[in-house]
């Protein structure tokens, strides 16, 4: 006998436990909470799927997602196109923009140089960064790339490609998270926050 | 600005984030997931939704989830029709089938009387189950929800609606586990566990 009494919802909790972090058991949970609920729950849900899929774009300029063929960003004409942020994927803009403190354009990697994960330079954007650059397109590339080892080989790799170019090269500050406490911190943050002190502004 | 610079990912994280047990984030790292991956994936994904929520039929006997008017399990001719075990939804059937210790019907309640989440007796399907009983169709009713204040009412409640029929009204075991330590076992367990005990029978 079939487990699920019905290849119908057999079907949908195979294609929802495809999803990472999504077992069975809560694939099952998913399809029975939408047979309780109304029909127009799972129709819009399955509909938003696939237009998302089908009709998302990617942004020529800097591979963000879009609805058409530049980003809002990049279309943007308050925006300084002279600064490019690099990030590994799209949630990082997401948190950047949500500081309001960041008025240049971005560049989506779309991940990060990991030999683990057989993901190499050529499975990443790096190439359109570089024409982007060598256009004269930039006078700064800013790396927010996460510090782990990836991390910091996508970086040396990004760097070496565009070391000869005129352009300056930042990073952003590494150091101790607003309210956190300096006994707690890592030596390795604590030490670069201390070489790379900013001079004191009060904020009172 | 939009904050998902697209409003088909905006939508697909909103349809997602209604789901049980998925926020914003999740469905944000989801809706990722499936821009990342091939096409078809979230076409497959959609379709199944969309299919199943559309297509699924209730078993007109039991309720519960089937592909027909009739679900495998009352359309079978070698089930036992005689008995009927009460459950509270279709993961309870599951769980009773993968035993294989169980060759009666069922009968799906779609839910337990619930003052605090406005459930009464009017949205589970206890007249039918009444309705069956009264046609002749059991012989047995075994009831099987679980030992919640919730389900203890439902119990209740079913058990005044059918004592006066000529049925045998049973509950399943409630003991402990196997497998398990008496020593951290609770108190009504262990005292279920005495009052009801059972004919020794040697497993080796």
């Amino acid at each position: 006998m079939n487990t699920y009494s019905s290849k119908l919802v057999e079907n949908a909790v195979s294609e929802l436990s495809r999803l990472p972090g999504i077992g069975k058991k809560t694939a099952l949970r998913l399809a029975l909470h939408l047979l309780k609920k109304d029909k127009a729950i799972a129709e819009n849900l399955g509909t938003a799927i696939i237009e998302m899929r089908e009709n998302i774009q990617f942004c020529k300029e800097c591979h963000n997602i879009s609805d058409s063929e530049v980003c809002e960003i990049c279309g943007n004409q308050k925006r300084d196109k002279d600064t490019i942020c690099v990030v590994e994927d799209v949630r990082d803009v997401m948190a950047i923009e949500n500081t309001g403190q960041y008025n240049g354009v971005y560049h989506i990697l779309g991940g990060i140089i990991s030999p683990m994960e057989g993901i190499g330079p050529n499975d990443i954007t790096v190439d359109s960064l570089v024409n982007r650059v060598s256009a004269g397109n930039a006078k700064e590339v800013v790396m927010a790339l996460s510090t782990t080892i990836e991390g910091d080989t996508t970086n040396f790799y990004i760097y070496k490609k565009l070391k000869d170019k005129e352009i300056k090269i930042t990073t952003i500050a590494r150091g101790i998270s607003v309210g956190d406490e300096l006994e707690y911190a890592d030596e390795i943050t604590l030490g670069r926050s201390i070489i790379n002190r900013t001079p004191f502004e009060s904020t009172l």
